[in-house]
């Protein structure tokens, strides 16, 4: 029970009655907050549709709303930063609705004592990539809380695009035999925060994969691949997407690890870090699945796009029962559940 | 310089580098930061109107786009919590574009910790409140960060709506001679939330007038009114609301202080505590600037509705330079200045 207003929760909170950071992490326990809080609140069509964008028409256009807050730790890390991340990722979520992405708006949440160069140069970020996908900043806030009641610096997007198609793209549409397909290597984003915040050195130097996503997706569109569902593969990694998708179209996937690219040095800082790559984020990553009959066509298209480096047939839909499996190197088939826990907080 | 980046800003941050409470405070610092960093980065004709709202057309329709932060301390206050504020909030400064609230976001930092609890009753209350207006929670995102670097749980909300009418509402319409009308008493939320927070009892235990402002606009609206500016009444409170009026509109408003309902516990509790309760921020409250011809009926028209107690004709605009005067009961004329500094951090 709450001391203030006297009330408490008919649904019971199990094992977890306090906030944990794995709530955050996009796996089991951030899935039980939308379940047992959110969904029972606010349940409506374009909510209950559990896509990264809310998709609604008005007055006979099609648009796409979402929102992300960032609350990465450092701010600054190798290949992004807090601004570009908080850009590049609602415009990620809108093009997995298939939309373009027109406006934005930027809420900071900033910590006394922060120095305001650093709003600075974090605005400045979000400019360029602003710019670069050609979005507009339109509207924002700024609010500031003591010192020690925030992190320097959080900030919020939300997003609005407009989808010029008639596909239906989410979840609901994916069927048996569909082809999934990913855009690149796996584990760099998380990989490289983790390096960054932990100051631990990788001989390579890992950069972050954070990119925006619009343009590959509009590529797609415009040469008429039939596009089932889309995602893009942020906390919770290539396994959490997955299950939230077989989760949400009741759909088996089945993954064949062999096609799945993930960079040495790499898997060389998850082994040492036990960390599993499938589980962590990207953000320049997403995974596409499509019709059958377009599956080599969307490919060859992915491989022609300039941010595209190793794209990949990873595996197929198999039936209708909500799981993710994978055929991996040298053990058979074996079960990739939901992340459970939090292998790396705050890392978007 | 910032030290992981090598960058710095060209513009200098003059006497305050770091960033102060009062930056959050809705006054100069707030302005600055808008000046100095964000206009400059984000520059477009949607950002730059300054107004509570982006307004932008697609496809024939209007929309207006909007959003803010809520860091508000304590959660829960007399009349109100976190999460109804950071619906009206939204639905307030989308209603100042004279837009229906249609879609919201909901989008949650936690703190490590955070009875769980205690995020089903702020659900429950965004529920109820969202309902209030009738205006969808489609899109949302929970981020939970560790314990001590967050403060129990922010709430962001963005919101879209549709603007039904043809005024261009907005301090760029604002004329010599309109007159200037305020909906009830000033400065209840801030004292409520103060005295909550502090522990302070008054005798009457003075409730937040926080409340949705949709219903009345679209009154006013409906009859016809000719509305010039509206703007509602928070961080910085009505001095505030009418400096940033008169800055963007340049027009000088001159108002009279025996207009403009205080309650007598408000006024009390605002000599005791060292405040102005025309700098004490209100989360109910709005004014509306009108077409001289409309003053009347608009006041009659706002009298009428069940969420008004107490509306005025408080002033109106004089002449072409920015600027706000106020006849006082007591001493002649007075100019009423931009807040400076923060009276009452952490009051949405």
């Amino acid at each position: 029970m709450n001391e203030t207003t006297g009330l408490s929760c008919p649904i019971p909170f199990g094992r977890y009655p306090n906030i944990l950071l794995a709530h955050g992490g996009g796996g089991k326990l951030t899935g039980e907050l939308l379940e047992k809080i959110f969904i029972p609140a606010f349940s409506n069509p374009a909510l209950d549709a559990r896509h990264d964008s809310a998709v609604f028409d008005l007055k006979g256009a099609r648009l796409a709303f979402t929102t992300d807050s960032y609350v990465v730790s450092p701010l600054f890390f190798p290949g992004g930063d807090i601004g570009s991340l908080a850009v590049y990722g609602t415009v990620n979520d809108l093009a997995m609705a298939g939309a373009r992405p027109l406006w934005l708006s930027a809420a900071f949440i900033l910590e006394e004592g922060l120095p305001v160069n650093t709003l600075w140069i974090v605005a400045q970020s979000m400019k360029r990539a602003a710019e670069e996908v050609g979005a507009l900043i339109v509207t924002g806030d700024t609010k500031v809380v003591d010192k020690g009641k925030g992190d320097s610096l959080f900030v919020n997007t939300a997003g609005i695009g407009v989808i010029e198609h008639s596909l239906d793209i989410g979840p609901q549409s994916v069927r048996k035999g569909d082809l999934i397909l990913l855009n690149g290597d796996i584990g760099r984003h998380g990989i490289a925060v983790m390096a960054q915040r932990e100051g631990l050195e990788f001989e390579t130097g890992i950069q972050s994969d954070s990119a925006p996503l619009w343009d590959l997706v509009s590529l797609l569109l415009s040469k008429g691949i039939r596009i089932h569902c889309l995602r893009d593969l942020t906390r919770g990694g290539l396994a959490g997407a997955l299950n939230e998708i077989a989760q949400a179209g009741q759909v088996r996937i089945a993954l064949d690890e062999s096609s799945i690219p993930v960079r040495e040095d790499v898997q060389g800082a998850c082994e040492i870090l036990g960390l599993d790559p499938l589980y962590v984020a990207n953000e320049g990553r997403l995974v596409a699945i499509v019709d059958p009959g377009d599956g080599k066509r969307a490919l060859d298209l992915m491989r022609s796009h300039p941010l595209v480096s190793e794209a990949k047939i990873i595996g197929n839909v198999t039936e209708d029962s909500p799981l993710v499996t994978m055929k991996s190197k040298i053990h058979g088939s074996r079960i990739v559940d939901m992340p459970a826990g939090e292998q790396l907080p705050r890392i978007c």
